[in-house]
């Protein structure tokens, strides 16, 4: 699948005044979410592998017990495009 | 680890009494949950199997895509069991 | 997404025999997988669940300790169609 | 649950003789996992998930599409215990 062309800053800058909570450093698309234990945050994650997988893009992401991070960008663009802040939107979506 | 003993009839009905949405039929204790969409159902599920891996006691469950049933019994015993009201009741917390 | 029709009787057959350990009864296409524990029937489903997502065509299935067992059917089309033969593949080749 | 404590240095490079594939630095007990695709190592952080909460002692840990990082301490005890080398051990016993 060509993916899609890496975002001017000015781009970036206002599809992130659309996702509250994310944050742009390093170049990446960053947030942090917590949740009561694992297990909330591990029945997260197993809903994000789907929307991921049916997106065909991944996310870059670490966990710790309860606290899922979020890194994301677009590897074979070498930086952020509409994937990012497509899969940004999604996961948004799931956290209540 | 030895699993206890089956629950008599009287047993039974009153833990019964304490699990709001599930019943006992054919030896084995029922509930249907019914969610948004599968991505909201497997999210459920994966919170299950952490916590049946966690107790060492796992449903006889099934799935067909927003809906998630559960039947369960302690194969072991041969009949329902404390084990079984207690996953049922852990199941029921996971859902809102 | 429109759904396929149904395949006749003669169709269901011929695809039968391109895939081993499939059966089907009661107008369902079936399959028993047996795994060596919980852990491995688990990690087994979430590529399921995955790949169901994905093509948008969910399982029936259930699972009970260490065996998922399969029963495809196309809901919207009352019948088999070509998804459940395409998801029955894909479900085979995550099996070693 | 009481933790166990920190491991001597000594105690940690002779654990660490055990565990093919691990390394040790900044104090963490460190993996890199390759696997073909998303789906097979989403597959096998499910697992981890299962047996990180029965151990009621979970990884950090990081996913990048098929690869999997694991960057194990004990928060509790400031530093790396016994715990953390009977998780790496338990994971990898699930790579082929």
């Amino acid at each position: 699948m060509p993916r899609p062309p890496t975002l001017s800053d000015a781009e970036v800058a206002q599809r992130l005044q659309a996702l509250p909570g994310w944050t742009v450093a390093g170049g990446r698309l960053h947030r942090d979410v917590q949740f009561r234990d694992f297990s909330e945050a591990f029945g997260f994650m197993a809903r994000v592998a789907l929307l991921a997988e049916k997106m065909d893009h991944h996310p870059d992401w670490s966990n710790v017990y309860n606290r899922v991070t979020f890194e994301l960008m677009t590897h074979d663009a070498g930086g952020l495009t509409t994937l990012d802040f497509d899969l940004a939107g999604k996961i948004s979506a799931l956290i209540r």
